[in-house]
Protein backbone atom coordinates (compact mmCIF):
# COMPACT_ATOMS: atom_id res chain seq x y z
CA UNK A 1 0.00 0.00 0.00
CA UNK A 2 1.68 3.03 -0.89
CA UNK A 3 2.06 5.79 1.42
CA UNK A 4 -0.17 8.32 2.94
CA UNK A 5 1.52 10.82 0.56
CA UNK A 6 0.00 12.58 -2.28
CA UNK A 7 1.09 10.87 -5.70
CA UNK A 8 3.60 12.40 -7.85
CA UNK A 9 2.63 9.98 -10.58
CA UNK A 10 2.13 11.48 -14.40
CA UNK A 11 -2.11 11.74 -14.73
CA UNK A 12 -1.96 9.46 -17.56
CA UNK A 13 -1.06 6.93 -15.09
CA UNK A 14 -3.43 8.37 -12.17
CA UNK A 15 -6.61 8.20 -14.30
CA UNK A 16 -6.08 5.54 -16.81
CA UNK A 17 -3.18 3.51 -14.98
CA UNK A 18 -3.75 0.03 -13.35
CA UNK A 19 -1.87 0.47 -10.09
CA UNK A 20 -3.61 2.07 -6.87
CA UNK A 21 -2.25 5.06 -6.29
CA UNK A 22 -4.38 6.22 -3.78
CA UNK A 23 -3.93 10.87 -3.00
CA UNK A 24 -4.29 10.94 0.35
CA UNK A 25 -5.05 14.60 1.54
CA UNK A 26 -2.06 16.81 3.84
CA UNK A 27 -3.85 15.16 6.73
CA UNK A 28 -3.03 11.36 5.43
CA UNK A 29 -6.90 10.95 4.51
CA UNK A 30 -8.72 10.16 1.85
CA UNK A 31 -12.88 10.13 1.42
CA UNK A 32 -14.71 7.29 1.16
CA UNK A 33 -18.30 7.18 0.40
CA UNK A 34 -20.43 3.51 1.40
CA UNK A 35 -23.76 3.15 -1.13
CA UNK A 36 -26.01 0.12 -0.09
CA UNK A 37 -25.28 -2.68 -2.69
CA UNK A 38 -28.97 -3.43 -2.98
CA UNK A 39 -30.58 0.43 -3.06
CA UNK A 40 -27.79 2.44 -4.20
CA UNK A 41 -28.65 5.04 -1.19
CA UNK A 42 -25.47 6.71 0.15
CA UNK A 43 -25.19 5.12 3.92
CA UNK A 44 -22.51 7.42 5.22
CA UNK A 45 -19.42 9.36 3.88
CA UNK A 46 -16.18 9.19 6.44
CA UNK A 47 -12.38 9.28 6.02
CA UNK A 48 -9.63 6.66 5.53
CA UNK A 49 -5.79 6.88 6.13
CA UNK A 50 -3.92 4.49 4.73
CA UNK A 51 -3.76 1.82 7.35
CA UNK A 52 -7.38 1.78 7.29
CA UNK A 53 -8.04 1.50 3.37
CA UNK A 54 -5.16 -1.55 3.77
CA UNK A 55 -7.46 -3.12 6.57
CA UNK A 56 -11.02 -2.52 4.59
CA UNK A 57 -8.78 -3.86 1.31
CA UNK A 58 -7.76 -7.19 3.11
CA UNK A 59 -10.50 -8.18 4.70
CA UNK A 60 -13.66 -6.66 3.02
CA UNK A 61 -14.81 -5.17 5.67
CA UNK A 62 -14.77 -1.08 5.73
CA UNK A 63 -12.43 0.55 8.28
CA UNK A 64 -11.82 4.71 8.83
CA UNK A 65 -9.77 6.62 10.64
CA UNK A 66 -11.98 8.36 12.98
CA UNK A 67 -10.86 12.10 13.18
CA UNK A 68 -12.74 12.61 16.55
CA UNK A 69 -10.76 9.39 18.24
CA UNK A 70 -7.53 9.79 15.92
CA UNK A 71 -7.67 6.35 15.49
CA UNK A 72 -8.73 3.44 13.62
CA UNK A 73 -12.41 2.71 13.47
CA UNK A 74 -13.67 -0.39 12.47
CA UNK A 75 -17.17 0.62 11.89
CA UNK A 76 -19.89 -1.58 13.87
CA UNK A 77 -16.63 -3.71 15.63
CA UNK A 78 -19.55 -2.70 18.79
CA UNK A 79 -22.89 -2.58 17.17
CA UNK A 80 -22.50 -5.36 14.97
CA UNK A 81 -23.45 -3.30 11.78
CA UNK A 82 -20.36 -3.98 10.42
CA UNK A 83 -20.45 -2.75 6.26
CA UNK A 84 -19.67 -5.86 4.39
CA UNK A 85 -17.83 -4.15 0.96
CA UNK A 86 -19.04 -6.12 -2.46
CA UNK A 87 -17.15 -3.72 -4.07
CA UNK A 88 -14.60 -0.96 -4.52
CA UNK A 89 -13.95 1.54 -6.51
CA UNK A 90 -11.42 4.80 -7.06
CA UNK A 91 -12.02 8.17 -8.86
CA UNK A 92 -10.30 9.23 -12.14
CA UNK A 93 -7.60 11.29 -9.81
CA UNK A 94 -7.26 8.66 -6.92
CA UNK A 95 -9.05 11.06 -4.04
CA UNK A 96 -12.01 9.40 -3.08
CA UNK A 97 -13.57 5.54 -2.32
CA UNK A 98 -16.60 4.14 -3.62
CA UNK A 99 -17.66 1.04 -1.34
CA UNK A 100 -20.83 -0.31 -2.51
CA UNK A 101 -21.88 -2.48 0.97
CA UNK A 102 -24.24 -4.94 2.94
CA UNK A 103 -25.01 -3.63 6.34
CA UNK A 104 -24.41 -6.86 8.74
CA UNK A 105 -26.51 -7.05 12.38
CA UNK A 106 -29.37 -4.70 12.30
CA UNK A 107 -28.97 -3.09 9.07
CA UNK A 108 -28.37 0.43 10.05
CA UNK A 109 -25.16 2.47 9.16
CA UNK A 110 -25.85 5.75 11.16
CA UNK A 111 -24.84 6.25 15.09
CA UNK A 112 -28.17 7.80 15.38
CA UNK A 113 -30.21 4.60 14.52
CA UNK A 114 -30.92 6.03 11.33
CA UNK A 115 -30.77 3.22 8.37
CA UNK A 116 -28.45 5.93 6.24
CA UNK A 117 -26.56 8.89 7.75
CA UNK A 118 -28.27 11.03 5.18
CA UNK A 119 -32.02 11.22 6.23
CA UNK A 120 -32.11 14.93 5.94
CA UNK A 121 -33.50 16.95 2.79
CA UNK A 122 -32.31 20.24 1.47
CA UNK A 123 -34.97 22.02 -0.38
CA UNK A 124 -33.51 22.64 -3.69
CA UNK A 125 -35.05 25.83 -5.77
CA UNK A 126 -35.74 27.62 -2.89
CA UNK A 127 -33.25 30.47 -2.47
CA UNK A 128 -32.05 31.10 1.04
CA UNK A 129 -33.70 28.70 2.64
CA UNK A 130 -32.02 26.78 5.57
CA UNK A 131 -34.93 24.55 6.13
CA UNK A 132 -34.65 20.63 6.56
CA UNK A 133 -37.24 18.11 6.10
CA UNK A 134 -37.00 14.35 7.04
CA UNK A 135 -36.42 11.98 4.10
CA UNK A 136 -36.98 8.47 4.54
CA UNK B 1 -26.61 30.91 4.29
CA UNK B 2 -24.08 29.93 7.47
CA UNK B 3 -20.63 31.27 7.33
CA UNK B 4 -18.13 28.39 6.17
CA UNK B 5 -16.65 28.15 10.11
CA UNK B 6 -17.21 24.57 11.78
CA UNK B 7 -20.79 25.28 13.47
CA UNK B 8 -20.86 24.79 17.22
CA UNK B 9 -24.62 24.20 17.55
CA UNK B 10 -25.51 21.34 20.07
CA UNK B 11 -24.93 17.90 18.82
CA UNK B 12 -28.84 17.10 19.48
CA UNK B 13 -29.30 20.63 17.29
CA UNK B 14 -27.22 19.33 14.57
CA UNK B 15 -28.34 15.86 14.29
CA UNK B 16 -31.68 15.98 14.67
CA UNK B 17 -32.28 19.86 14.14
CA UNK B 18 -34.23 21.18 10.68
CA UNK B 19 -32.21 24.02 10.15
CA UNK B 20 -29.27 23.57 7.72
CA UNK B 21 -25.50 24.16 9.67
CA UNK B 22 -23.48 23.05 7.31
CA UNK B 23 -20.14 22.15 8.91
CA UNK B 24 -17.23 23.38 6.43
CA UNK B 25 -13.42 22.13 7.44
CA UNK B 26 -10.52 23.97 7.84
CA UNK B 27 -10.51 24.93 4.26
CA UNK B 28 -14.65 25.87 4.28
CA UNK B 29 -15.03 23.08 2.42
CA UNK B 30 -17.72 20.17 2.45
CA UNK B 31 -17.34 17.03 0.80
CA UNK B 32 -20.35 16.35 -1.78
CA UNK B 33 -20.94 13.20 -3.14
CA UNK B 34 -23.14 12.81 -6.69
CA UNK B 35 -25.25 9.64 -7.39
CA UNK B 36 -27.10 8.91 -10.50
CA UNK B 37 -30.67 9.63 -9.62
CA UNK B 38 -31.82 6.53 -11.70
CA UNK B 39 -28.91 3.67 -11.22
CA UNK B 40 -28.06 4.89 -7.79
CA UNK B 41 -24.08 4.44 -8.99
CA UNK B 42 -21.90 7.01 -7.48
CA UNK B 43 -21.10 9.28 -10.13
CA UNK B 44 -18.30 12.31 -8.45
CA UNK B 45 -16.85 13.40 -5.06
CA UNK B 46 -16.02 17.07 -4.83
CA UNK B 47 -16.12 20.07 -2.54
CA UNK B 48 -17.91 22.78 -2.50
CA UNK B 49 -17.70 25.84 -0.36
CA UNK B 50 -20.60 28.29 1.13
CA UNK B 51 -21.27 29.63 -2.16
CA UNK B 52 -21.49 26.54 -3.95
CA UNK B 53 -23.82 24.93 -1.51
CA UNK B 54 -25.81 28.14 -1.81
CA UNK B 55 -25.80 28.36 -5.67
CA UNK B 56 -26.68 24.75 -5.67
CA UNK B 57 -29.40 24.99 -3.24
CA UNK B 58 -30.83 28.09 -5.27
CA UNK B 59 -30.20 26.99 -8.82
CA UNK B 60 -31.01 22.97 -8.66
CA UNK B 61 -27.46 22.78 -10.61
CA UNK B 62 -24.49 21.33 -8.98
CA UNK B 63 -21.60 23.88 -8.12
CA UNK B 64 -18.22 23.36 -6.54
CA UNK B 65 -14.99 24.79 -5.60
CA UNK B 66 -12.63 23.83 -7.72
CA UNK B 67 -9.13 23.04 -4.90
CA UNK B 68 -6.91 22.84 -8.24
CA UNK B 69 -8.04 26.17 -9.69
CA UNK B 70 -9.23 27.82 -6.35
CA UNK B 71 -12.64 29.01 -7.76
CA UNK B 72 -16.17 28.13 -8.26
CA UNK B 73 -17.15 25.25 -10.85
CA UNK B 74 -19.81 25.00 -12.34
CA UNK B 75 -19.86 21.36 -13.36
CA UNK B 76 -20.76 20.96 -17.23
CA UNK B 77 -20.68 24.43 -18.02
CA UNK B 78 -18.58 24.36 -21.04
CA UNK B 79 -19.13 20.77 -21.77
CA UNK B 80 -23.25 20.81 -21.44
CA UNK B 81 -22.91 17.93 -19.31
CA UNK B 82 -24.49 19.98 -16.57
CA UNK B 83 -25.81 18.33 -12.69
CA UNK B 84 -29.48 18.54 -12.35
CA UNK B 85 -29.86 17.46 -8.84
CA UNK B 86 -33.09 15.88 -7.94
CA UNK B 87 -32.66 15.62 -4.28
CA UNK B 88 -30.11 16.80 -1.88
CA UNK B 89 -30.01 15.56 1.85
CA UNK B 90 -26.76 16.37 4.43
CA UNK B 91 -25.32 14.34 6.60
CA UNK B 92 -26.21 13.72 10.76
CA UNK B 93 -23.12 15.76 11.41
CA UNK B 94 -23.57 17.95 8.55
CA UNK B 95 -20.39 17.70 7.17
CA UNK B 96 -21.31 16.28 3.64
CA UNK B 97 -23.66 16.45 1.08
CA UNK B 98 -25.37 13.60 -1.33
CA UNK B 99 -27.06 14.83 -4.01
CA UNK B 100 -29.21 12.76 -6.35
CA UNK B 101 -28.52 14.07 -9.87
CA UNK B 102 -29.53 13.72 -13.76
CA UNK B 103 -26.92 14.21 -16.11
CA UNK B 104 -27.53 16.63 -18.78
CA UNK B 105 -26.06 16.93 -22.13
CA UNK B 106 -24.29 13.78 -23.28
CA UNK B 107 -24.97 11.82 -19.69
CA UNK B 108 -20.88 12.16 -18.84
CA UNK B 109 -19.85 13.29 -14.86
CA UNK B 110 -15.83 12.72 -15.86
CA UNK B 111 -13.77 14.86 -17.52
CA UNK B 112 -12.14 11.30 -18.62
CA UNK B 113 -15.48 10.71 -20.68
CA UNK B 114 -16.16 7.98 -18.45
CA UNK B 115 -20.23 8.04 -17.24
CA UNK B 116 -18.62 7.96 -13.26
CA UNK B 117 -15.69 8.94 -12.62
CA UNK B 118 -15.52 5.86 -10.56
CA UNK B 119 -14.37 3.76 -13.51
CA UNK B 120 -11.87 1.22 -11.84
CA UNK B 121 -12.44 -1.09 -9.45
CA UNK B 122 -10.00 -2.00 -6.08
CA UNK B 123 -9.90 -6.08 -5.78
CA UNK B 124 -10.95 -6.91 -2.22
CA UNK B 125 -9.94 -9.63 -0.34
CA UNK B 126 -6.59 -9.94 -1.91
CA UNK B 127 -4.05 -8.80 0.92
CA UNK B 128 -1.55 -6.41 -0.52
CA UNK B 129 -2.98 -6.04 -3.66
CA UNK B 130 -2.46 -3.05 -5.97
CA UNK B 131 -4.01 -3.69 -9.12
CA UNK B 132 -6.98 -2.40 -10.23
CA UNK B 133 -9.01 -3.79 -13.09
CA UNK B 134 -11.55 -1.56 -15.45
CA UNK B 135 -15.17 -1.89 -14.45
CA UNK B 136 -18.66 -0.97 -16.36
Amino acid sequence: MPKPTPSDAPADDLEQGSILTPRFDRDGLIAAVATDAATGDVLMLAWMNADALRLSVDTGIAHFWSRSRAKIWKKGEESGNLLRIEEMRIDCDQDAIWMKVRVEGEGVACHTGARSCFYRIVPVGVPGSTRLTRGS
